[in-house]
């Protein structure tokens, strides 16, 4: 058979036909696509027959394979990845035998864009010239950072500019002393324009925006992790410790200072042997009626606060301490106290060691504080929640001591969106710079070419590096809204937020890690070397998933909180408030799914929300159930409630897992719909379509044991995430320079 | 009911019936147990048939259960983990009420030991007093010590005391050249008494012996990283290529002086732009007849050795460039460069620059090197498999040139299994500490205890820390026959052993990182902290993920050395080559299951290492048949080998993996059925239970998709993953003893 045997509109076809049948995933929908082209164009009967027969046909002989494969090698015609139709270009020019292409074949245009095939697919097929582009300038970096800003494009831009000046340059220093002095620098710089105070009201330098503080939090992570750490717990934990805790009082004598950094404070909080059960700390706030103070005191030598950051530099620090009054512990309240005066030396009965040398955050001076009978005024209790009146008579708002207690955790919510917004911009900083260096970086080839491949073109590469990509997008997302919603939140909704934000804290913390420990590894020994920054990131954000509440017991927390459908306080150890309403869970009746989905693995479906939202849902409602079941089972046994959540344990954790993915998921896609332009629209579908098939592939046995899904299902899922990485590979610069990082963040040796 | 309802000889059985109903995991077997157990004792009729009836029933009612424990609870009697037998005393204590047992009950002690229970699994469900025990001394450390020491008890007992010495202690050093100073006295103290040459002849020092060099490199590693890898460097790189590539006049020269490290050399093979393809490095060497000389150069700028451990400190270097003699190009071949004089100053055109700081080992001395034509005599060519004669002409004794190079390549398969016994170190020495530091810390109590639980007794303490640990008892006796098989291996063998130690790298690897971040994560903050160890180990051990062969290209290779059954050269990226051998492998028919085991969940079935082998060798074969059968689909349809390589890429990196898993699991397995003890094979076997079930549900949803289980075998394997681990738990500080780590090396402020 020789290529004259064809007509030229069949001839025409003949690329596209190879590549459709040489792939796994033919899906009857190629399939009608391709017939609606060849319906747009004007064939002989003979012709539209012969087409008809290759598409309809199951397969393709191997020998028809590679006769098509002989023609288009044949040809000698060139690909130009840059033409705005490669394929069709490629395939005219075949056809007609020449190398210039005037009018765009429309049939042939329709097919291409509906397939949404690209180079990448198929270049790889055909042993012809190929004139390659590493990366496509088909979607805007720009508009994606836009989208990325949000609300607060002016605040990040001027932002982004201020840290781009010499002050924020990074380099590298091993001794913790030179580091810490500099970010001590760097922190008072951005606080003197005003940074720091964001959160606040005008009154105290402020403009009383949380959500911009934050974006502002996140970027900052880009310059250096201790930095963003240090610029945290000055203004966020002790400023805001101040705030939220604080009454007009408190605010007037020290939030202007704590927001210009004038007044350097830490918040002591952990205690050495009391890290996540804050509730049992050691620490006493003793109230002395005859001096009308409060005496802070360290009991054991082992209940110290510990891991205290600013500890090296504060001269004040808000301490979390059960607070006795006339011989009543009134539970954990916070006091400020002096810890140094105005010359740096320590407060009598206050004693401080250095905590030293860590993995990373070495430019942050954590330490450990002990009080011996530190005396301090009455008024230094931060009282909005809890007093000591002039008669030294205890008062509350809020009667209930439990209720109480985590109404003053509560206030550490927002500092958890931040840790977890910060650890998202370390994943986003690893994977720009491990985008840019497999974009340089070639290893191996075939025996035909000269040039190495890009490692980009390597599909394992592209699984380990597109699909955490697609998943910092979903993140993002998820975050800007959760710090949305917490900011205009009434008590009411307090209890979900709290909840949405442990589980979102622990959730992307993780994967912050593993993302950067996969781009650390996507550069190979080069990425270990400090100079090319991803190993600073790396020990820097490492720890993102023990602070602000250890990962696992936040995302039982998580758990505790959908089982009781945020009924419960937050953070509550107290298991009957939880076991009231296990019961409700077990009424819900949506744990069966529909199972015309089962089965169903064309490419349309994988794609729709509709099926990502069902199966998120249904793994988290059925979790909730089966845990809601389980205890109570346990329970009606007789085992104490205590008991029975641990026995539990193991479950709880999954479901908190689920429920971070499944919000994630949903505050993503609603974004998505919201984007006007349809471009930009459909590639943030095609992203979160990523994301909730990697989803549903990580919990595949789940869903297999289950039978939600069948194994033919789980296959597709398999190959359909591979495939949509593919797809994804053209423009994965564009991907990653959508964070907007400054260029100077991620400007390293190995991205020159 | 009342408990005087029920005769002595009933009430007996009660805890133990309240512990076998509230557990989720009763099996007929359990079932049957009991029966037995009831079957020994003398019993009424009436006795028999009650006790009976509630081991027959489905499920005893809740009211029944909430009985059961209400007689149990308000029985006053203590339960005491100490006990020989504690639920058998526990129960007679109650049925005699008394506090006293003196004959042990048989039928209840028959019960107890085949049920496997142990305290842990039941002493939370009853409100009484418990005296805990945190570990059991049931099994001896030191007895599994000497079966992990195996035949090199002698050399490592001996070389354990010499790094127990000052020397050998470890402190926080942040200064790269304080610290390369005190490695490289390490290393020379240690090559003075013979460790470096230990696997050279006696001849230069050593005694021969390759797996006791692998023993000591392993118990290195628990002194620091940075000692072990400059160790490495010194001896088994630098001395390994004179011993492995060089002939007796090299040896005669050289091999003392390394062994002693009177010579420090380098190995220099990596180049900036070539780290994985070796082959193409770019170095030249090329032979100038008229000087009968080699002249080494380095061609473009970025063509320089690149990460050169010692380069700081070398006085030679192993050059790995292309042999270029008469202008034929012979391919990459090894020549002793000398890069220092005495004095330390660099040779004429020899250029080397520091590499700068790492995320760890920075007490190596990594580098970059430059030559500008930089001659050597003739002589300097490690000749054992290609020389230049006098009269200026090439030869060999391999004439395939693909050959040779991969022969040469083998030698360094030795340091790659002493990169995994490294890694394992590294894993082991990090659980370690933080199994030391959970039998220590506690966090949380219910309302009703005083003290708070000690963190190792929650679930997901357990399944985090007891399923690595099962794994590197598993890794460690899977490398010990390996490093065996490779030094008695012939050369038909070693194309197997190459491909068992590409995947074994790989695999263990990846696990150590895994298992040091959960371990570090499971310490908390003070996991962070330099000073308790592990954040150092982190460090150390990221980058054996990369170096010695970097993973992801590794894991390939040993799937492509699977489809040739082992038959084409190791490393080759001749795909014809592997085509030539695929066809082979899809004659496995091996590739049904035995649909019996589907469905069977029983606990006898779970723990049978018959299923084990059958679940992993399906995996492998399974993967290896479809692999080919997708090479060969697309080779047929003409495309190119290469690309069809690229296609089933993600394909191959699972197939690596379960190979390597497989290999692990058999090795472990046969050395288990070796152990004369009774009581310590049971423990090794149960272990290799825990791996192999882990195994499987790891890949849970592979096995579901083609039906190898059901769902309700994979929802029974993750419990009985669960159970396992909670079994072990108990003797969780004698697994971790076991490893024989020298007191001093995790000595830490939390294991205090």
């Amino acid at each position: 058979m020789k290529t004259t045997e064809y007509t030229t509109n069949v001839l025409k076809y003949i690329p596209f036909l190879y590549v459709i049948w040489s792939d796994d995933l033919v899906s009857p929908s190629e399939v009608s696509i391709f017939k609606k082209g060849l319906d747009k164009d004007t064939l002989s009967q003979d012709e539209k027959r012969s087409l008809t027969s290759w598409i309809d046909a199951n397969n393709p002989s191997d020998e028809i394979m590679v006769t098509w494969k002989k023609m288009i090698d044949e040809a000698e015609v060139k690909l130009v990845e840059s033409d705005p139709y490669p394929l069709t270009y490629f395939s005219m020019r075949m056809a007609l035998n020449s190398q210039s292409v005037k009018n765009v074949d429309e049939s042939l245009k329709f097919i291409e864009i509906n397939l949404g095939i690209q180079p990448n697919h198929y270049h790889h097929l055909f042993n012809v010239k190929i004139e390659a582009v590493s990366s496509s300038s088909f979607y805007s970096a720009k508009e994606i950072d836009i989208l990325f800003k949000g609300t607060y494009a002016k605040e990040v831009d001027r932002f982004r500019k201020k840290i781009s000046s010499d002050t924020f340059h990074w380099n590298i220093i091993r001794d913790k002393d030179i580091f810490r002095t500099k970010v001590l620098a760097q922190v008072e710089n951005l606080a003197k324009e005003g940074y720091g105070a964001m959160a606040y009201g005008p009154e105290y330098g402020g403009i009383g925006n949380m959500p911009a503080y934050a974006s502002v939090f996140e970027n900052l992570m880009y310059v250096d992790g201790s930095l963003t750490i240090k610029f945290g717990v000055q203004f966020g934990l002790f400023g805001g410790s101040i705030y939220n805790l604080g009454t007009k009082k408190h605010h007037d004598s020290y939030l202007t200072k704590a927001g210009n950094a004038t007044l350097l404070g830490c918040f002591a909080m952990t205690e050495t042997r009391h890290g996540s059960n804050v509730r049992g700390v050691k620490t006493t706030a003793t109230y002395v009626k005859e001096t009308d103070s409060i005496v802070i005191d360290t009991p054991g030598k082992d209940d110290n606060k510990e891991y205290i950051g600013n500890a090296l530099h504060a001269t004040m620090a808000t301490v979390f301490a059960q607070l006795i009054v006339d011989g009543t512990n009134h539970g954990v309240h916070a006091i400020l106290v002096p810890v140094r005066d105005k010359k740096g030396a320590l407060m009598p009965g206050v004693r401080i060691e250095d905590n030293g040398y860590k993995l990373g955050l070495n430019g942050v001076d954590n330490g450990k504080i002990w009080f011996s009978n530190v005396a301090v005024p009455r008024e230094n209790l931060l009282n909005k929640f809890g007093d000591i009146n002039e008669n030294g008579v205890y008062t509350s708002p809020i009667e209930n001591p439990n209720k109480r207690f985590f109404t003053m955790l509560g206030t550490l919510v927002g500092g958890r969106i931040c840790v977890a917004k910060g650890a998202l911009s370390g994943a986003k900083k690893a994977l720009a710079i491990a985008v840019k260096y497999a974009l340089r970086r070639r290893q191996f080839n075939s025996s035909e070419k000269l040039q190495e491949d890009l490692i980009m073109d390597y599909p394992t590469h592209q699984l380990r590096l597109i699909k955490p990509i697609a998943k910092t997008y979903v993140y993002h997302f998820a975050l800007a809204k959760l710090i949305e919603d917490y900011s205009v939140s009434n008590e009411n909704e307090r209890r979900e937020i709290e909840t949405q934000a442990a589980a979102l804290k622990a959730g992307i913390t993780w994967f912050s890690n593993q993302t950067i420990q996969e781009c650390r590894e996507a550069c190979g020994g080069k990425g270990y070397l400090l100079e090319n920054k991803i190993a600073n990131i790396k020990g820097d954000v490492d720890i993102f998933t023990t602070f602000e509440g250890d990962n696992t017991v936040l995302i039982q927390l998580a758990a505790k909180g959908l089982l009781t459908d945020f009924k419960t306080e937050f953070n509550s150890d107290s298991f009957m408030d939880v076991l009231k309403y296990v019961g409700a869970q077990l009424s819900d009746r949506l744990t069966t799914f529909n199972p015309i989905f089962t089965n169903k693995t064309d490419k349309e479906h994988l794609f729709d929300p509709e099926f990502h939202k069902e199966a998120l849902e249904y793994r988290r409602r059925r979790l909730t159930f089966s845990a809601a079941s389980r205890i109570q089972k346990y329970i009606k046994k007789g085992m104490p409630s205590y008991q029975a959540f641990l026995k539990v344990q193991t479950h709880l954790v999954a479901l908190g897992g689920a429920y971070a993915e499944e919000l994630c998921y949903l505050g993503f896609n609603n974004f998505a719909d919201t984007i006007e332009d349809e471009k930009n629209r459909f590639l943030f579908k095609k992203i979160g379509a990523l994301f909730a098939l990697s989803e549903i592939q990580e919990n595949a046995s789940w869903y297999l044991e289950r039978g939600y899904i069948s194994g033919n299902k789980s296959k597709a899922i398999r190959k359909r995430v591979e495939r949509l990485c593919t797809e994804l590979r053209p423009h994965v610069n564009t991907l990653v320079d959508g964070y907007g990082i400054p260029e100077h963040c991620i400007d390293t040796p190995i991205t020159e």
